[in-house]
């Protein structure tokens, strides 16, 4: 059976896990720790637990447990001292205050889950992002580097502070992969976090393993206005510290225009302007109006990518190993 | 196997329900719904969900889950917006909302703790515990009810907000009994309340099992000040319309003396003045110093029923049957 290993965090990593967990695979996600908006920013601070939100949606996504039991692990509060916060969060939180152990609680979880899969913070120690603007502005934690819309005047440094040391199973589970999948994903906010951390830009360069990228869909305006598929390829390959991948996933389906016009506000399209025998083009929405019972769980965008469909094209790449 | 059901609500339930789980009966829990103090009643008013907290406590010492499980249901948070929540609390109130019913809550929550036995809230409509004293005052609440120090002054109604239909499960559950276990537990907010609703006292009027009714250990200041086994016996029989025990069981083991002194401030101990052969009077204290592994769990009192020792003594009866 094939390892793969899935990169990133937040919810482009939920599609390619929710798709890939229903193959003959082993399955890993390496997630990052960089989170620390809404609940998860709210429990950092109050409790001094690692931040739950992305690992949450990993294992929601790898889950082989009832339907109740997925809505419940994403099911937030409204009001009160409660509001905002998912169920998930505080289960996480909960069991790595009572086990002393992020790692255990997450084990425990899979448990409950019954979960088919490894889900690796790719750290265990308690980091906050920071990026300088060009302007010398400081943007403190991922939560404000999310928010901010001065990013694409450029900025001069991304970087975790503390800079931490690795989760030994993070590297590890990168060594051994036969196929590591980066993105889709946040840039700056989900993907580039995890190469800051010391020693995973090496392992990714080190692992025989098979690399493949899969490109955005959208841009997120201030943030990544105007890139097309090789701007994001470079700004990741500028980390890791050398073109690594073997492929290049990039999406040759067109929304309706209906729904480019409604998300003028947030982005543009990603324009594929790589052409290379390494890209594969492929229609990654899946039909518009039926409805995959997994998306619907990702409900931050209507332009998004179908599990089944991404999925469908890693395997043929697996398939080929 | 016998079928062994057990009223109450709060730590006194607990103890009984812990010691039974391991004897060969057929084991079920109806439990008070009038629950509003600390993080149970900050859940009812934020969320308009059911009281979880005294169904929490039955479901954990109903439990054959790890350890583990059983110290998360019972984790409270600490700090911010979550500050005095229990998890289980939290657990319950998340899936009642997810589910649409607190009932279903119950039996998912069965699942996850590998629970024998049966959990059945006396009823499943939202209620409020109120008494009027002898000068008029309302007290709203079993929060403030159970604060009060002005009870043992006398009171002039005691009664659940709407009147409420019973929960038929309740009912079938004790018309099907061969013996019904009523109390240890606070009188007027953890016992009388199942006996308020709707047919509750009717149904144990009529139910063919046996009754053995336990007394409390100590008297709380204010509420139950100086009263005897007789007090208690003769306040729960004017609520249920009948003398329906065919045992009471009272303690006949001496605390140490410190910890009674310890505990004057709170209340005395409750002395025995009924000489009856339905009374079966043993020690029920256990053995000072050695700590049974579930006592720790219910930490609110040091003077408190072994359920070991409990458990014991109603097996004789059950024997008996």
């Amino acid at each position: 059976m094939k390892n793969i290993v899935v990169m990133g965090g937040g919810t482009g990593n939920f599609a390619v896990l929710r798709g890939l967990k229903n193959f003959d695979v082993k399955l890993s996600a390496v997630v990052s720790m960089a989170d620390d908006g809404g609940s998860t920013g709210v429990l950092r601070d109050d409790l001094g637990v690692l931040p739950p939100g992305d690992v949450r949606q990993c294992l929601v996504a790898l889950s082989n447990s009832s339907r109740l039991m997925r809505s419940l692990m994403n099911y937030r509060f409204e009001n009160g001292g409660l509001g905002g916060h998912s169920f998930g969060n505080l289960l996480l939180s909960a069991l790595e205050k009572v086990t002393g152990s992020f790692e255990e609680a997450v084990q425990e979880v899979k448990r409950i889950l019954y979960i088919k899969g490894n889900v690796i913070p790719v750290t265990t120690h308690q980091v906050r992002l920071k990026m300088i603007l060009q302007d010398r502005t400081m943007l403190e934690g991922e939560g404000a580097i999310y928010l901010s819309d001065r990013i694409d005047q450029g900025y001069s440094s991304l970087f975790l502070e503390p800079y931490p040391k690795p989760n030994p199973r993070a590297i590890e589970t990168i060594m051994c992969a036969d196929l590591v999948v980066i993105g889709p994903g946040g840039l700056h906010t989900s993907i580039i976090p995890n190469l800051l951390v010391e020693g995973m830009s090496q392992a990714l360069r080190e692992s025989a393993a098979k690399k493949i990228y899969i490109s955005n869909l959208m841009n997120r305006r201030g943030q990544t206005t105007g890139f097309k598929v090789s701007d994001y390829h470079a700004e990741i390959v500028r980390y890791i510290g050398d073109d690594i991948f073997d492929y290049i996933l990039v999406n040759n389906q067109t929304p309706p225009e209906e729904l480019i016009e409604k998300y003028a506000v947030e982005g543009e399209l990603v324009e594929n302007d790589i052409i290379s025998s390494r890209v594969i083009s492929a229609p990654l929405l899946g039909e518009w109006g039926i409805k995959d019972k997994a998306d619907i769980l990702m409900q931050r965008n209507l332009i998004r990518h179908n599990s089944k469909q991404v999925a469908k094209e890693i395997m043929k790449v697996v398939d080929y190993l």
